[in-house]
């Protein structure tokens, strides 16, 4: 996603200096049994936490990441670091996900490239980063291993989970799977199910990242890294990231740095310097094998894809109350796929809240600064906290809110 | 753009075997003035022919090829060949542009690589290509390669200039830069400007190429070719060619000979094997330098950019008819803007006819067999064909019709 936090008031409230923590699990002879059958572990997990966990256990929202997101949500590493994490605009105190109030979890996901075990991370057996012999995830094993997290911590029910994109998927994917654990859901600019042009975008760029020569089959570690096809890849992913409206607002057809066309190809426009920026930029901090397999993760995203046959039958385990939020100019995750979904929540009688929110700024949009996002989280987040309540005084639901 | 020629009736009428010819121009001391101010030549320029030219000369109709066309419309260099011209389903006896009745003209685009000069022919002065030593050039420049094949064909008078997409471009150039040569222009799912994000796209593409290191700054002839690279370009292409709900049509998520994920990196989805094989196949057909050259013809592409600031001003010196038509699924020259440029149109007084066609092809829908387009086009043929005459017969015009 891009980086807007620049943008943010630096004055405002902060969870402070955090820390990432890591925890190890499935350690042989135990393992984790993954989606595609295969056995694997030991797997580490690297997550932070902000705010207090209440007594009760009751006030836990689990935080889940988009594609090259990571466990860092909100706060500093250190007091003088440049960048906060990256939704500090939506979590901190008083802010929408207030940790005053509530216990916020984020772990980076199975895969990933943060901390996390992924394709990068030493394999015990060789001593040498796994590249291409780290298996195949999905978004239902980021999902078993941060149940696994959760385990770890002691929580066995989640007022809520929240994320974005690839993060939704993971919501959604928690309320089928884990239905008892989870009170409330805020799946935002995501879909239950990669359609094609996703699927198309995201084969683009792995094969971006597999022609070039450094890529060498996923052995590069220690290496000149594949570098130029991961920066490929991901211009491509900020095209849509950004809509068509949005491009225009902000570069339309501006030249960069010069009065007229260069008349060779250097980056003549704004928008080329601009995605050529990005490209750069995101190889300092992101790994190439990550990519390929966090993108395959979600192009075999699809809930209904479980035996049930319908996004309805796949609901119907759910127990979650849902927020469901789709930004206007999203043409990855377009509003009228999350209406489907809404439609088929309703079908399988859940008590849903949909808001489309007005926005330029397509996909990225719930990255951005948005009084009207916040205030609907923290809204939503007040009524689950009531509900509960209400519930466990009812002696409801057999959990220990 | 995509082959779907193997869909026609084979049965139906063609202009049968064809020939490719050459003209060569602006060899030195003689040069083509360059929009950037270069000064280049010989120029080459490879045309074909269909039908046969009225006494009068009154019966031209100049065809413009797209990003990655050729000169071939239409028929067979052999007859064996086992396809046809790219536009077969649209040009030939009895056909939307009737070759029983018109003079029908296409030459292979400057920068190009089907035998019009461009960076893989040979330098004269240096008996090697030119790579990246042949000049930049622009819509406009290609124009004005295409007057002088004219000029030597002794035509000075266009019945109508007919293109979709970049060569839509051209026919908008043609329409204000010879305005006194063309009594009608039928520009098809194509833009006055080239949008952010059609230029991003494009830019993308340029920068897969650029990263593979055979393309080695343009000097690869005679070596291995920056094969990988100029197939993710093309795949890049691809996805902007067809729609969101096409691609949910044609492949939705359907596995590609198999019926479960691989959990490894091969193709798992018919979209990712069609794209894989499109990117295969087109770095055969195509030079990565003139992919460079052509997309930066496009992206430079402002037909208001020109001094006069609106695009009503710039139109304001077209004398053409105007049949403008767009396609409600193509996303990378949306009707809207069509709708805008029209607007303009009128604005400076044109006579304009505007249809928008009901596709859900994408981009690619111009290429596509439509009856409604055929008809379109040959109405609108016929209607030029009747106003020539009645201008003729009055005398005015002041042209050889």
């Amino acid at each position: 996603m891009s980086e807007y936090l620049s943008e943010l008031d630096p004055g405002a409230a902060s969870v402070g200096v955090v820390e990432k923590k890591f925890y190890t699990c499935a350690a042989p002879p135990s393992c984790l049994v993954l989606e595609s059958g295969a056995r694997f572990g030991p797997v580490t997990i690297a997550y932070e936490t902000y705010g207090t966990l209440a007594p009760g256990r009751d006030n836990v929202v689990l935080i889940l990441h988009a594609l090259t997101g990571d466990s860092h949500v909100a706060g500093r590493y250190r007091a003088d670091d440049a960048k906060p994490g990256w939704w500090e605009i939506m979590v901190g105190p008083g802010k929408g996900i207030d940790t005053d109030r509530y216990f916020v979890i984020c772990s980076n996901i199975l895969g990933g490239c943060m901390g996390s075990s992924g394709p990068s991370s030493i394999n015990p057996a060789t001593g040498e980063p796994y590249g291409l012999d780290f298996p195949v995830v999905t978004i239902g094993d980021m999902v078993t291993a941060q149940k696994a997290l959760l385990d770890h911590l002691g929580i066995s029910r989640l007022l809520a989970v929240i994320g974005g994109s690839v993060g939704g998927m993971q919501v959604l994917e928690w309320c089928v799977r884990f239905p008892e654990m989870v009170a409330g859901a805020i799946p935002l600019a995501t879909t239950p199910r990669h359609s094609a042009l996703a699927i198309a975008f995201n084969e683009v760029a792995r094969q971006s990242i597999m022609a070039d020569p450094n890529w060498n089959q996923g052995n590069y570690y220690g290496a000149a890294k594949p570098n130029m096809g991961l920066a490929v890849a991901r211009m491509i992913g900020h095209v849509t990231y950004l809509s068509d409206e949005a491009m225009r607002r902000k570069f339309g057809r501006q030249l960069q740095d010069r009065s007229s066309f260069s008349f060779n190809f250097d980056a003549d426009f704004q928008v080329e310097s601009y995605l050529r920026y990005q490209g750069t930029k995101f190889v300092e901090r992101f790994d190439a094998n990550s990519f390929l397999y966090l993108t395959k993760a979600a192009d075999y995203f699809d809930l209904a894809d479980r035996g049930e046959g319908s996004l309805a039958a796949a609901f119907a385990k759910a127990r979650a109350r849902f927020l469901v939020v789709s930004f206007t100019s999203d043409w990855l995750y377009p509003t009228a796929r999350s209406r489907k979904m809404v439609q088929a929540m309703k079908k399988s009688g859940l008590d849903v809240s949909f808001c489309e929110i007005e926005a330029e700024w397509g996909h990225d949009a719930f990255l951005l600064p948005s009084p009207r996002l916040s205030e609907l989280i923290r809204g939503f987040l007040d009524r689950l906290e009531r509900e509960e309540r209400r519930q466990a005084a009812r002696g409801e639901g057999g959990h220990a809110l």
